[in-house]
């Protein structure tokens, strides 16, 4: 993964966007920027953003001019992640190996900050000048519903509702296509509108998407089982004692782990279906292929 | 006021809009449905989405064309109302003489309530589907600024900050202009970007915005001095217990008052300034006339 060309051309233009972005903020709040900061810089994948480019060069659209809309769900992500970890929420003490905006900061400003985050990436979209003014409003509309209580926020809804709760299998793909999947699918998305996508193109996209979000969660539940606090940065075993519904509490640790070999296929047959005819567009399905390398286990 | 025709015609429209979002969420999600409808229904004078539809009429736009723009503000400011009241911030128990969110559900449920309305708000832009797209754009981008860490985030922030010191009145117009004028700002600047209005009446919009949000403030803080918790629907004294800068702390409740006076007086000026031409022009301009009722003590 560290030699794919694509992520390397875009990983620091990406940082230094989100830096830029928080720079720009009023000069007299430098605690507000310094919590913001703290949460963003060097953290991460950035593996939305990534698809949104990805996606964008895939469908006839210069990476650079999307790089605003990209960013913004990142922001999403990192706002998501920020209240999640509020008291009020998960409670969690650290995130990706750092303490996290509550502890190290104070709760109003994690809940501040995670709100500027939400509201900013609204802004960032508004910076795509590239893109038409009507496809920029689709991607509002998009980033919007994924992000709100028609996606993420709903899932996180039932999420919490299901703690004490058994859940079917069903229940639990709801759960995270609306927790997860949904911002994983709106990032492909938002790479279409800004450029001119074929239907075959499109539909491939969307397919990937769908895909990459049921392996992400159900990768995410087995390293929450299997890994240690050391890898993961977080505090692990966490889901099972809050009695947690997971992919391996549901399916046993070896059907999960089938389960998301089955979703990595279908995401690489998906890249297959791709039209590509440029070295860029190749490239960039050489990232989507490569970055499956992060759903391993 | 109770008999400003323009009021009478629009408040039960912003009424109807803001529960048809909400009824239009998942169905799933009658928790978060049930909570942001306990904040939302009934509550506030709808001033900011009022000026909204007041500006747009008096720019030339019809007020119906412009309903979930100016509803888009009512979120934003509900929002912050619910993340305002919460533990990790003000820890209010009562807001407009219902119990608050946290109270009557759970932390967890009025973060995400908050962060529901704060992203919505954007797409609900997004259905003002008679304004063009490029104003669109325009108004999802000075809503984000108007809102996030350029705006009321960062006079949140400075609100917090400025506890536990003394401001001069300098600093205290500052913190007031960003947490509560921008939204004003924005609100007039949203019914601009709905019609087509000349340079003159622009102007006369913005000055009166300027205006206004700054009487808002002053009699916010006079309010909080003066009147009993059976009034406001919150505890009061509750500012003067935090020692937070108000205007009358800062220039007695003689100076405030004053201030306020000229404020209101300002506003007037600003609505005779618009060049009205049609009776329902004049009927909007009727209601920023008689909307300063709101603002005496």
């Amino acid at each position: 993964m560290k030699n794919n060309q694509f992520m390397k051309k875009w990983l620091e233009e990406i940082e230094q966007y989100l830096v830029s972005m928080i720079d720009g903020l009023p000069s007299h709040q430098e605690k507000l920027q310094s919590a913001m900061k703290h949460v963003v810089v060097g953290g991460g994948k950035r593996i939305r953003p990534m698809l949104v480019l990805a996606s964008a060069q895939v469908c006839g659209a210069k990476p650079k001019d999307v790089l605003p809309a990209a960013c913004a769900l990142e922001m999403i992500h990192t706002y998501s992640l920020i209240h999640d970890d509020l008291p009020g929420m998960d409670d969690d003490s650290m995130r990706r190996g750092k303490p996290t905006i509550h502890v190290l900061y104070d709760e109003a400003t994690a809940i501040l900050s995670g709100d500027a985050f939400l509201t900013i990436a609204f802004e960032a979209i508004c910076q795509t000048k590239e893109v038409e003014a009507k496809n920029l409003v689709q991607m509002v509309q998009a980033l919007s519903k994924a992000s709100g209580a028609r996606g993420m926020i709903a899932g996180q809804m039932l999420d919490i509702a299901s703690e004490e709760q058994s859940l079917t299998l069903e229940e639990l793909k709801q759960i995270h296509q609306e927790k997860t999947g949904k911002l994983i699918q709106v990032a492909m998305q938002i790479g279409c509108l800004a450029g001119n996508p074929s239907n075959s193109t499109k539909e491939a996209l969307e397919d990937f998407a769908t895909h990459y979000g049921l392996a992400f969660q159900i990768q995410n539940d087995l390293q929450d089982v299997l890994w240690d606090s050391q890898k993961t940065g977080k505090e692990t075993g966490k889901d099972q004692a809050l009695e947690k519904n997971t992919y391996p509490s549901l399916m046993g640790i070896a059907g999960a782990k089938l389960a998301l070999e089955e979703e990595v296929m279908a995401c690489q047959k998906s890249i297959e279906q791709l039209p590509l005819t440029s070295d860029e567009q190749l490239e960039a399905a050489q990232f989507l292929a490569d970055s499956l390398q992060y759903l391993t286990i």
